[in-house]
C-alpha cells in the first residue's frame, strides 16, 4: 500500500506481477498476448513488471551480454506500449537479490520430482531438448518464479493456460510454507490465475507460435519498411495462386492479425468473404494489414525511437522501479526470516 | 587481507573454511576428525568457519526450531574446544544472503546430470532413502558448498575423503564461471581440498561411522556421568566373555579410541598385548579410557557450561563473526554482478 493511498484513505489495490525475460525484444503477440493487458491492469492493480535477467540466465548462462543488452530493449518496449512508470513499477530481477535468498529457502519445500512432473517444465525442458543434462537453474525456476510472486505480495498473476501448472505449484510451496514456519498468522499469499481472454497471434510463417528466436516475429521495434517487408512476405493460403483464386480464411495468419489489430470488423467480413469467393489477391490484403498495423504501431515505434535516444532516462527508471520494488521484497524477506527463526543468532536487533 | 596484516607488511594468511550443519551437539568424532585440526589451523590461516543452517535446513524444512538452537549448540561446542573468535571467524550463514545470491548464479552453471552423479550427493540421497523424492534444496547443495567456498574466497578446505568430488565440483564452477564471465581476470578462486591426517573414530557401538543420529556418539558436551555411562556401555570384543579370556584389539572401539587420545602410546602397546593373550578385563580397561577422556573432555565441559550460561555473549561472538563474513562475501559479489553485467541497469553508481 503505498502512503498516498494510506492518505486518501483508499483501499489498498490488488497487486499484481508480470514480466518478460530479456532474451529478444518483444512481438507483437506479446502486445495483444500481455502488454496491452497490462497497460489497462496499470490503473486498477498495484503492477509490478519483472524484467526477468536471471530467470533468462538459467538457459543463456554463456550470453550474459545479450541479456544485459535486453533488459534495455524490453523496457523501451514497456515504455513505448503504455506501461506508465508512475503506475507500474518496472524492477530488474537481478537488482534484488532478495528474490534469490527466498528461491533458496523455497528449494527446500519442493522435490526433485514435483519440479519434474510440472507440465511447464516438462514441456519445456523436452522443447530446448536438454533432457538430464538440463542447467539446475532452469528445472528449479518454478521455485524462482514462487519466489518473485510472493516477494512482491502478488494475488493476481495474468497467465497463458500453459503457465498454469507453474502456477499451482507457487500456490503449494506457500501452503507449505506457511503451514511449516506461520501456521497461525500466514506470512505468505497464494496467487490466483489470471488467464487473459486474448488471441494467440500465429507467426508470419502461418506456425502455430509467434517466437523470438523462431524468426517469425513481427518485433515492436521494427522499422516501417521492414513491418512492410514482413507483411508482404507473410504466408497465406499456399492454394490461393491467383487473385481470381477462391483463398482460405481458415489458417491464413494475415486474417488472424487483422481479426486481432482491425478497428474495423464488419469491413473485414467483407473482406473475408471476398478472398474466400476468389478476386481478392495477397498483395491488395496484405497492404490493408499493413495500413492497420501502422496506424497502432507507428506512433508505439516513434516513443520507442525518442526513448532510446534517452537511455539515461531509461535507466532511471528502471533504477527506481527496482529501488521500490527491492523495498517491498525486503519487508517480505524480513516476515520470512522471522518466520523461519533465521535471525535470532545474528540480527542486530 | 586484514587491515592489520597491510600494516605490519606481512604477507595476507591464506583463506581457509569449515563448518557443519547445526543438527546436533557435536561429537568426539569431529573433535579428532575436524575441531583439533581447525584450532591449530587458525594460527597460520585466515579461518572462516560456518555455521551451515541454511544446509541443515534443506533436509530439516520442518524442523527450524531443532535447527536455530543448535546454532548455538555448535556455537559453544567450537568456542569451548579453543576456536578463537579472535583467530577463527565464526559464521553464521543464514546472516549473508549473498551466499544465497551466488548460489542462484551457480546453478545456471552445473546440470541436473552432473548434480545426480556426483558421488558425494549419490551416497547421501541414497543413505537417506530419498530417491526422486529428494529436496530440490538438498539435491543442490554442491551449489551452494562452492557458493560458501568462494564467496569467503577460501582457497584451502579440509574435507575428509568422501567430500572430495563435492570439491571438484566446486572448482568445474569456478572454472566455467571465470571462463564464461571472467576470462581476462579471473574473479573466483579454484580451492584445494586438504585431507587432515586423522583417524575417523568408529561408533560407541563399533559401527564404522560415528554419528550424530545415530544413538552411538560421544557428546563434548555429555556430562561425566554420562560419559562413564557411555564408555561403560561399549561395545568391545563380543567373545572376551571372562577376563581371563584373550580378547581382540583390531575391530575393538576402546582400542581405536585410546589410540586417538591415550598420550602414553607405550603403556598402551602393553595394554594391548595385555588385552590379547587374556587377562585383563573389560572394566579395567574401559576404566583407562574414561581417565584418559577426562583428562581431554573435562576442560572443555567446563568452559563449554561457563559460556552455555552467557548466550548473550555467544550471540555477540556470532554476531560479529556473521558480520565480517558477510562484509567479505559482500565483496565478492560485487565482483561476481560485475562481471556477469547484471548492474547496468539499476546499480545506482
Amino acid at each position: 500500500m503505498s502512503s498516498e493511498s494510506l492518505a486518501k484513505g483508499a483501499a489498498p489495490r490488488p497487486v499484481s506481477l508480470t514480466g518478460d525475460r530479456p532474451t529478444g525484444p518483444l512481438h507483437i503477440g506479446h502486445y495483444v498476448g500481455s502488454l496491452l493487458n497490462r497497460v489497462e491492469m496499470q490503473h486498477t492493480y498495484q503492477s509490478f513488471v519483472l524484467v526477468a535477467d536471471l530467470q533468462a540466465l538459467t538457459d543463456h548462462a554463456d550470453q550474459p551480454q545479450k541479456v544485459s543488452d535486453h533488459i534495455l530493449e524490453v523496457a523501451l518496449d514497456y515504455l513505448a506500449v503504455g506501461i506508465d512508470p508512475k503506475l507500474s513499477t518496472v524492477v530488474v530481477q537481478s537488482g534484488v537479490p532478495e528474490l534469490s535468498e527466498l528461491t533458496v529457502y523455497f528449494l527446500n519445500l519442493v522435490t526433485l520430482a514435483q519440479l519434474r512432473q510440472n507440465p511447464t517444465v516438462k514441456a519445456e525442458i523436452q522443447q530446448k531438448g536438454f533432457g538430464e543434462r538440463v542447467p539446475a537453474g532452469f528445472l528449479v525456476y518454478p521455485a524462482s518464479q514462487a519466489a518473485d510472486i510472493t516477494a512482491f505480495g502478488a494475488t493476481v498473476v495474468p497467465v497463458g493456460e500453459d503457465q498454469l501448472p507453474m502456477l499451482e505449484q507457487t500456490c503449494e510451496i506457500v501452503r507449505k510454507f506457511n503451514r511449516l514456519y506461520a501456521p497461525d498468522d500466514p506470512v505468505l499469499q497464494e496467487p490466483a490465475a489470471v488467464v487473459p481472454r486474448v488471441s494467440r497471434l500465429p507467426g508470419l510463417d502461418g506456425q502455430q507460435k509467434m517466437g523470438k528466436s523462431l524468426g517469425n516475429a513481427l518485433f515492436l521495434k521494427d522499422s516501417a519498411e521492414v513491418l512492410v517487408q514482413k507483411v508482404m512476405g507473410m504466408y497465406t493460403d499456399p492454394q490461393h495462386l491467383r487473385a481470381s483464386d477462391p483463398g482460405r480464411v481458415q489458417g491464413n495468419p494475415v486474417f488472424a492479425y487483422l481479426d486481432a489489430f482491425d478497428p474495423d470488423q464488419s469491413a473485414l467480413e467483407d473482406l473475408k468473404a471476398h478472398y474466400e469467393r476468389g478476386g481478392l489477391g495477397d498483395v491488395t490484403l496484405k497492404r490493408r494489414l499493413i495500413e492497420v498495423l501502422e496506424s497502432i504501431f507507428q506512433p508505439i515505434r516513434v516513443r520507442r525511437e525518442e526513448l532510446a535516444q534517452h537511455p539515461d532516462e531509461v535507466r532511471r527508471i528502471l533504477l527506481e522501479g527496482t529501488r521500490r520494488g527491492r523495498e517491498v521484497a525486503a519487508q517480505t524477506l524480513s516476515k520470512v526470516r522471522r518466520a523461519m527463526q533465521l535471525e535470532r543468532w545474528h540480527s542486530p536487533a
